[in-house]
């Protein structure tokens, strides 16, 4: 005898079309009755462009044909926004009020080695004037969705993204708007954009406390931040502004971040501190958060994010910087 | 028999106190008249406590009284706002559109190199939420001024810089606004501070496309814009998004600059592109404007940054720089 929770499973085989992501993932499945054999399935419209919809019908009808006792199949379409399906344990921006320190570096990171510990995992970029995500990730091209949707591009790990980079005709256009559009823009990637059920979205602030960063601190259901910095005592005060406005705004830091620590000369192993001597011992004491990892400036990295192939890295250190996260995000949770 | 001119002259050697430019330099000498031994002079009272004018008063009664053929002097305060005293000849900003690759440092470097050059020059430090000008230059304290203007405390070569960073209790402080309130603060660092004669007005602009540059590129009469760019694809991507911005609105680019270029490993003569091959020629044509310099990373200059004395830092490369600077401004202004 076929159970509701075997065809829920069944139709973890429907993938939504432009998103590659399965109905239940995307949480677009709403109800499932079944009695006498006749299958009653409530999806969720959002996003879903009237084409999907007849594809989507009729591949669920076919997959739950299939499973034993059943004599009909009865799917209806429901209206319901994006922001009603959007079921994310944790959202967790990266910050530093300083720019050019690594956030959509750090960000990124933080996103492949969760995607390869099997976490569902998203990627917002907040960064309207200035996104970063789409090239590192070598993702170009309109998101698929309807009139009621977007529906993010998946990377090549299952990371789903979303970027103001996407939505322009080329990435080199400049988004001249001043800070209220800036806010709706970053609200409507919360609202609009159905990420479904994720583990984890982290969202790539841009620099400074002004108003994207508000807008994210104040629209968003955060778990929390990680602030990233750099050793030169310049960009250090500028991170400390950033920490003093997550206080400000009763959001926790989860950890900080060094980047550009130190660079390994090429061929030798003498490590040169290029931009000073590390602070990430004092930036921890003054967040009272842990210290996640300490990433060295790595040309080849560089080159990596600049080729979109970001995903191809892999390192001891990564792995460890990972580990600190997870342990931080569940000491926060508890 | 003492001119007009002559009087004039007398006045240079009178320093407003707060600020210790002269009465000339700030331009609050409005009027001079001279005749049978009594001279009348008009002087703007903005930016000057009651007490300050008192000073300004005997000093100024005293110097003329010294000078031939003067019977009596007669000195009277005319009420004037900031903006109609300040004289600028050349009002840059210095742009990137993307966070970290050294606006400021570029800001800082034209800025001692015209003072060594016997210019007036002002830094007026339009990152609201990310300030770096004071800390480099080691400048801090509450400006002087009056409720009817602020004067921009000097750097020790004469540099006149007026930055957020100087009005907050302490340095750290965040300043959690959204755009209109950052767009204010821009403009009262225009209109409200008596930056007086300038020969260059640099203004450095925080990362993004949207409310500050914005701001300046409106209200301020910009002559161009440097543009400030790091080796990195991503960087320069973002980097094209700011030159779009400015044809958009109008504003010429003077030229373009490459920060980071290279590395120097110490004790060697070896060059490391950390952040990529150069892309300086690639970016000058595509802002159609000269390469004004490329910058190595330096960990002594970042040092000099760290510890306030950027006005120490001298090299080569800073004059030919220089040079190309005040090249290219005057081929802008032909």
């Amino acid at each position: 005898m076929t159970t509701e929770e075997q065809i829920r499973e069944s139709l973890e085989d429907v993938l939504v079309p432009g998103s590659m992501r399965s109905l239940i993932k995307l949480n677009l499945v709403r109800n499932i009755a079944f009695s006498d054999g006749t299958v009653d399935v409530a999806i969720a419209s959002a996003a879903l462009s009237p084409a999907s919809q007849e594809w989507i019908k009729a591949k669920a009808t076919n997959i739950i044909k299939g499973l034993p006792d059943i004599n009909s199949v009865r799917i209806d379409f429901v209206d319901t926004v994006p922001k009603e399906l959007n079921e994310v344990k944790n959202i967790i921006a990266i910050m530093s009020g300083k720019g050019g320190v690594g956030k959509s570096l750090v960000t990124s990171l933080i996103g492949i080695s969760l995607a390869r510990r099997s976490y569902e995992v998203g990627i917002l970029d907040a960064d309207i004037t200035g996104p970063s995500i789409p090239r590192m990730f070598g993702i170009s091209g309109y998101p698929a969705g309807s009139e009621s949707g977007i529906l993010p591009p998946l990377s090549h790990l299952g990371i789903e993204i979303m970027s103001i980079n996407l939505l322009l005709p080329n990435e080199d256009d400049a988004v001249i708007w001043r800070g209220p559009l800036i806010g709706k823009a970053i609200t409507q990637f919360w609202e609009d954009v159905l990420w479904g059920k994720l583990d984890y979205l982290l969202v790539d602030l841009p620099p400074g406390t002004a108003d994207a960063p508000l807008t994210v601190m104040q629209s968003l259901p955060l778990s929390g931040v990680v602030v990233v910095f750099s050793p030169q005592e310049l960009a250090a005060m500028v991170v400390r502004k950033a920490m003093q406005m997550a206080k400000q705004m009763q959001v926790p830091i989860i950890g900080v971040v060094e980047n550009m620590s130190y660079f390994t000369v090429p061929g030798s192993r003498k490590r040169i501190e290029i931009f000073g001597k590390s602070k990430a011992q004092e930036m921890a004491k003054s967040a009272n958060a842990p210290l996640l990892g300490q990433i060295p400036i790595d040309p080849e990295l560089a080159q990596f994010c600049d080729d979109g192939i970001i995903e191809r890295y892999d390192s001891e250190e990564l792995s460890t910087f990972a580990e600190a996260f997870l342990k931080a995000v569940a000491n926060k949770s508890e």
